[in-house]
């Protein structure tokens, strides 16, 4: 029997809440495929930090280098800035690991309806984020400190190699769907960066794939006015942040997506996290949505080489919301994150 | 008679058939109101630029800094790369007369139905986007062009006292409305200059005025789910960019949403330009809409101290939408420019 190691990081909030219904869905889901995931866990979090002044030891991404995946629940808490907790942890991990595509697929859910008049049924697209380098850059800083001229630099830089090897992936991906590829760009007010992003994606497209370019600004319209007309964009580390929120919102899922920080070459491990926060106001209640959780460990499953079982899971969750009442009070419903957890589950069993 | 000159440059495509609507509504309220307005018109434009290597002449903003407004119609057209048509026109504009503040009313207009379900009817914003400075910067480059380690790098700059004054202008203007304002951030992702962005708002916040945080990922998500909740969003150049089309779309104003590129202490001519591109596809056919042209003079009739005449004009065209099916096709209409513009100007008649 196979056996995967994970590296578990329940993080802070609902995320020690979400990641135990990822886990079982998991385990149902290796009963029935033939393999078993093992998992170390690990407390790096916000509670870490104000007890220790870290979100994590020293060598904390040496001890999780060698597991297979990691499964992440949420980064951040009141009273830690948020740029403290998330580059103590969060976006070390994607960074140390090469975690250069940041993978998130909107797909509409049947039985949880999203906020358009229009019937957005069809709405099926993956965003394809830069994920380690562009507009999140540690080089910048504060000149004249408090002082009337006091200045603030930030600069955003794209190589050749990190915008041509997540563009390939996104051509590749688009080639294996519907075919068609959108860049979110913004080189008429952007103009070093963007037009640099504009030529590679010029560059590497490639015969099958139906490409096109978009201002950010424009693009952002567009998928609120006419969402089903995309199938893979590929944007930049921020505007791929911006995109995947507000699709995911134009399709109702705005607390149910997932992601995945994915290295393709298998260097490093990949991350899955779903895209909710830690949720200071439920956190506790149990009545967290795990959805979000549970979709992205379908596709860790996915990346492990058991997409069948990932299918599943997602049959088995998708299921659940098309076919009955059982949900957590964010989709309207009363069941708490063990109920709705425990319905998926049974979808898996033998 | 107190006369107002008015720098005309129709610019692209549509542009050249927008500007003439908004000068006919201009007409109406002049007589209205007691004044009139003067035109040098510009002929500024792509056209220009492919004929003559340059969008304005050397001299082109010494040839309107005196005038009391501009009235610029679009900027852009296939065939010229857009950072070239907008950094030679739209871009040096904005900067040199210090028209720091953008300022971009959203607003649901009766009779122009909007995307979202849950009715939108309550939505009435304004993004106050920061103009001059931050992501759109002239700072940065290109290294090792053509080779695989080529890089390109913008600097985003923001300046105390570039923030200050538009955080300002947000607040006081959001006293003057319903007291709420949400600053659009990214302090978790973009380390060094919002971080800055956040303590300045923090700093300049003042009594009644409700004032909140939310980053754009976020934020972008909340506009589609609960716009009605916003009154002032202040934002940076590249933040206002992206969410003043989205809250436009949001509210089914896309085609018509006005902008006003204000310089606050009138030490330069303040400028005023519909959302919307030239517009190729149209171009030529006569059936440009042209609301968010005759919007944009009404901002400009506010500002040139005609604040009644401003709202009469708004609610002119307000009629117009909201009690005939006379409206261009982008509304589902059959009219064209010019008949929707008379139906306008007719109301405005003594
Ligand atoms: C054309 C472009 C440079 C411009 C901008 O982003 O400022 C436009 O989108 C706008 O919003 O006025
Ligand atoms: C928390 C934040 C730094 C992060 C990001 O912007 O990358 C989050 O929004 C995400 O999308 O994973």
């Amino acid at each position: 029997m196979r056996t995967h190691r994970i590296a578990l990081i329940p993080g802070d909030g609902i995320g020690a809440e979400v990641l135990p219904a990822a886990t079982a869905v998991l385990h149902a889901a290796g009963r029935r495929h033939g393999f078993t995931l093992a998992y170390d866990s690990f407390d790096w979090s916000c509670e870490r930090y104000l007890r220790e002044g870290a979100m994590m030891p020293a060598d904390g991404l040496e001890r999780i280098r060698h597991h297979d995946a990691i499964l992440l629940g949420a980064v951040g808490w009141p009273g830690v800035p948020d740029h403290v907790s998330l580059w103590g942890l969060l976006i070390p991990i994607r960074r140390t690991f090469r975690q250069y595509v940041n993978l998130r697929p909107i797909t509409v859910l049947d039985g949880v309806p999203g906020p358009l008049r229009t019937a957005t049924a069809d709405v099926d697209l993956v965003v394809v984020r830069e994920n380690v380098e562009g507009e999140y850059s540690e080089i910048g800083g504060r000149l004249n400190r408090g002082f009337p001229e006091e200045m603030a630099v930030q600069e955003s830089v794209f190589t050749r190699a990190g915008v041509t090897r997540v563009v390939d992936y996104a051509f590749d991906l688009a080639a294996r769907r519907r075919g068609v590829l959108t860049s979110a760009t913004k080189s008429n007010g952007i103009i070093h960066t963007m037009p640099f992003w504009d030529e590679i994606v010029a560059e590497r497209a490639r015969l099958g794939v139906t490409w096109s370019q978009e201002h950010i600004d424009a693009l952002a319209a567009k998928l609120v006015l006419h969402p089903e007309r995309f199938d893979v964009i590929v944007a930049s580390n921020l505007f791929g942040d911006i995109l995947s929120d507000l699709a995911a919102a134009v399709a109702g899922g705005i607390g149910v997506a997932p992601a995945a920080n994915l290295n393709p070459e298998r260097e490093f491990p990949s991350m899955f996290e779903p895209v909710h926060g830690s949720a200071p106001d439920i956190a506790g209640t149990g009545v967290a949505n795990p959805v979000g959780a549970i979709w992205s460990a379908a596709m860790m499953l996915d990346h492990l080489g058991h997409p069948e079982a990932g299918d599943e899971v997602r049959a088995a969750f998708r299921a659940v919301l098309a076919g009955t009442a059982i949900r957590t009070p964010d989709l309207g419903g009363r069941a708490t994150t063990g109920e709705f957890t425990r319905e998926v589950v049974q979808r898996l069993e033998p």
